[in-house]
């Protein structure tokens, strides 16, 4: 007899006395509207509203937690559909959702398994756990599902109560999606600014990109000032296309401006294909301050998430692309790193800067204490694998106590998976209402704070952080 | 209706079975007499015994855990009355006041929250809760409470059942204060020797406070051989004054000597105003070991406090001086760093070593192993922004199963904040008897070992770590 | 009247709510064999199968963890007894012995403390606990158990329930002992193979062992090429007895290989005696790239333990020798320096590698991000002084929701003190076993599923990583 999918109403909520306590929080929050400034779900998704297609494409091969967890015991990633460079075909559909469902028990004890089994139960409709023996019941229960009207990319905004979204979107995207929505989905569907694959000088394809954003900015970005009037530009647009924020991928937080000269230096040498790995790498950190500049003069909101080293593995990702899974984090400094920024900018009216970090040890050492006196920065939501329930635990505890509640920028999903978005949020509100509810019970806040604090993690502080 | 202000008496406390175990030990620890190795209290409060002026001077003005965090919500400095260098008078007391209570709740979840709790409730007798419209009532209800003889510095020592008391002196202090004192109240405040400002070549004034620790000591240091023998007879000066201990606040724990003649070279280049960063550091790490050389002869206990970076915001340390909250931590290291020392020093009779950290990546990695093992070596309490009750918490389950409780040095509170002394002793035993409490009930300690080593973390420690 | 030994039933499991499955849990996994793929018991031991001598020199003695909190409260090492390396005469057992007990209390806390108790009452049936009083007693009464029958070696193998377990030998060693055991037990005591000596040019001996090794495997080390054949042929001897992994401490985990003129210029500068400490240090990461090459050709298992600054304190390495207790972790880096392995090797079929660590940083960061997308790579258990109840917890936090249990290995023991072996399983059970009944209670894992879980991580999981 397969086994049952049943989720329990008091999952992640700490036990004992604060349990009752938790529940009466968790309720308080859990049908606030979701606010998801940070994110990565394709905007062709709301743009053409077309139906999801088959459970495999939908919650396996895009979703690097799960592909991961499997490959990490043996299964190729072929086996899962992750799609070759070369267009090669790889796996059926149904093949690599057996594949999944027999791996289940692999991800026991992983933020993956509460998000699937939430969206199983609570978005899907599904009472049984995935296994062999279920796997085709359930790719055909769920392809059928999908089929229908109201799990449309648009119907599902609505049952899911998201009041914003905002997809990632480079800085050379056309944003034509974004045109449609703000037309059909007024302010509900949003662009974050990401200029990652312009200011790394040495990454394949930069000047093809480069030449791109002079031609969409109408600059010339044969020289470097040119290049800084386009990126300029480009803010502009997205801010006019309704965009709060930008968001800055770098290996390390450094942000040393270069004099003018220096950096044009670099910035031609690039262009002549001869840059060197040093001068690309302080080019890197001269355009984060530059950045953090335009963000002064523009408001907007600046996202850092630094300290990842991306595809680890040369063949895999020759073979299948970037953001597969092997992406590995590394020790991340901040007080030096930022030190120039926040020199000029961290008493700055206008300017708004929110860190995130996959090194935990930096969050009492270095976050809590510069989010704990810089008017300008906001602590982000735990991430990338540190947005679990251990994880988000952690967090609290090790800021609160330097940085308060009010440092802190409230949850954000961070996620490809669209479907994931209501599990994801409401995992982050159990484990805040059980954090605080311990404080409750420990006699170390009174319980009608409890809940103010609660509201104000689990939604207005996404809200003062983002909006302003 | 104001709110109430009731600190529980179980606050900080564990929940569950082990509540009522943490009860009786906090019972047994909480009237003994508070011994305060390490602090940074005016001596002139106790030598004058002036009664203190405002609460916002008193409680707010000087305490920069709760300006940091008003200034991190976008108050203004001024608006806290940070006294600026150039003499400008910034807020008056009343409207500084109001400031702070209408931004009460930013300290929910901190530590100053509870301590500033335990001061109103157990200390003022103050029973509402801060806040904008409580402001001026508590104004003024606290100061006609400070005005009464009760409330001077010397009754307060006594009422807080304070044993001995250490300040935190410069080096060139002139000592007449605690001459005063040695005379009022013998042995109950002492003083500390703190060298930072003459071991650290390149700061603004060093050659001047030079010149004076020449003219205190009798010594010539326009030599480094003189410098060396001031130092050491200042040493003698607060050993005869009733100094424990040295304080060092360093960047690095780097503690590498240098031969003589470099050591002397770079003496007289910082004296013609012409050492190099490079030379200043190299020098700060060899005066380092030399502090512990003369330690390892007179006995002060050698307290090594490592690794923020002092003055994060040049502007702010332009505007209103140092420890105005802009201090940061970073990464620091121990192991190779205090190799010279412990190979000279660890095992010498008559050599003692606390260490503090800001960085608890250290504590499981670094600082257990080395204190489990180096006979002269005590691990300091949690420090600054980890005196916090999840801080000290985490800083007993980090380091009891490597170094047990016997090399640990007991609780300092390390405060400015005289009113603040009992409400951080409290916690400390709080958090103490939470921790003790939740081993006995995990039956991983007996209940009469609990209680004999809350004792020890309470009172014996400090005592037998500082007075040998 | 003496204080009753009895360690608690219910001792390291948590309170509340989940003691009653954290109980039932660990009585579904108390009782099955114990594998110990990990160790450093005496092959001898088992070879000769002769009694231990008395109980100082079983239990005091040979272990650091005991040694080194005796030290670190200022009992100097000799009257610990540690041999010294001139043969000068230390103490007594009896002497030592009184020594131990009278310090009893310093191990509060601590999981010797936990262990020793769990050999005392479980292996050796005392029944009061270490104190000056019951010192002599103590040691007539376990000194009169060491000399019956079942105390013999052999026989605890047997009453331990150990299914195998592994010592580790020098790659140098001629293995007799091995072919002994494998005649009277085969498969159940079996060598690791550890080359540490063999590939740090510049330690001491280096060049007497190197011969010997050619000697061993009738190859010709005075060539760089003859020494890798050298340790392709141990390997393959250790393999023909049975050993199933090799073993690496290395400072750091780097593992860059060298091109081989490069390699051999080095190796051929070293047998010279002029060996760089920076070309050692770079020689040693090229080996452990060539271990890994060796390990993905014939199967061994590699198992690495980087990041220990060994012998910290020189004139307690010249009196005593290695393995006194005075080695201490340093901060370690894996993503960047494993890279070249797992370009190389992390896909490849047939290598498996166990990675270790002392330092917690690294648990979250990159060690559970690495075993969670490479199919070869393993999380070895909570090393050192990590391997103890709070140590061995955190590790279960911080790794699992990023690499699941699958991708860790199972328990090993690690140890030279071969009574304590059961009491070493034994808590680790027992705290996995707690970690799991939490999340059973936070409805974060169904029941059954955590008994399936804690199967696997106290059996199937060494069974798996190490036999293939």
């Amino acid at each position: 007899m397969p086994k049952a999918l049943r989720p329990h109403p008091d999952r992640a909520l700490p036990v004992g006395e604060a349990r009752e306590v938790a529940r009466r929080i968790h309720e308080s929050t859990r049908d606030l509207p979701l606010l998801c400034f940070h994110g990565h779900v394709d905007v062709a998704l709301f743009a053409t509203d077309e139906a999801f297609g088959n459970p495999a494409e939908l919650l396996v091969v895009p979703d690097h937690y799960v592909t991961r967890m499997l490959i990490s015991q043996g299964v190729a990633p072929d086996r899962l559909g992750l799609p070759r460079r070369d267009g090669t075909r790889t796996a059926e559909p149904r093949d690599i959702w057996r594949e999944f469902c027999s791996h289940w028990d692999l991800l026991l004890g992983t933020p993956s398994r509460y998000w699937l089994e939430h969206e199983f139960a609570e978005v899907l409709g599904v009472e049984v756990a995935p296994s062999a023996e279920t796997a085709d019941v359930l790719f055909d229960q769920i392809s059928a599902r999908l089929a229908e009207p109201e799990f449309r990319p648009r119907a599902l905004l609505d049952r899911f109560n998201i009041e914003v979204i905002s997809t990632t979107d480079a800085a050379t995207d056309d944003l034509a999606h974004h045109a449609k929505l703000a037309a059909d989905l007024p302010g509900r569907v949003i662009p974050t600014f990401r200029p990652d694959a312009l200011v790394h000088l040495d990454r394949p394809g930069w000047s093809d990109l480069t030449r791109q954003l002079g031609e969409l900015a109408g600059a010339d970005t044969s020289t470097y000032a040119g290049y800084l009037d386009a990126l300029r530009q480009r803010r502009q647009a997205f801010l006019a296309a309704g965009a709060l924020a930008t968001d800055h991928g770098h290996l390390s937080a450094a942000a040393t401006p270069l004099d003018d000269s220096a950096a044009a230096r670099i910035y031609e040498s690039a262009l002549r294909g001869e840059v060197s790995a040093d001068d690309a790498s302080s080019f890197a950190g001269h355009m984060l301050f530059q950045m953090a500049a335009m963000s002064a003069e523009d408001g907007l909101v600046m996202q850092l998430h630094p300290g990842v080293l991306r595809d680890h593995h040369p063949d895999i990702h020759a073979a299948y692309g970037p953001d597969q899974g092997h992406d590995i984090p590394v020790a991340t400094e901040f007080t030096r790193s930022l030190r120039p920024v926040l020199e000029r900018f961290g008493h700055a009216d206008g300017f708004r800067m929110v860190l995130f970090t996959v090194d935990e040890t930096t969050y009492s050492r270095e976050l809590a204490p510069i989010a704990g006196v810089y008017p300008t920065v906001r602590l982000g939501a735990p991430w990338w694998f540190l947005d679990s329930p251990d994880g988000m635990r952690r967090f609290r505890e090790l800021v609160t106590e330097t940085a308060g509640f009010y440092n802190t920028s409230g949850f954000v999903d961070d996620t490809r998976a669209f479907l994931s978005i209501p599990a994801r949020h409401d995992l982050a509100r159990r484990i805040d209402a059980g954090y605080l509810a311990n404080l409750v019970v420990e006699h170390r806040l009174e319980e009608d704070d409890a809940f103010q604090v609660a509201k104000d993690l689990a939604y207005n502080l996404a809200r003062t952080t983002y909006i302003r």
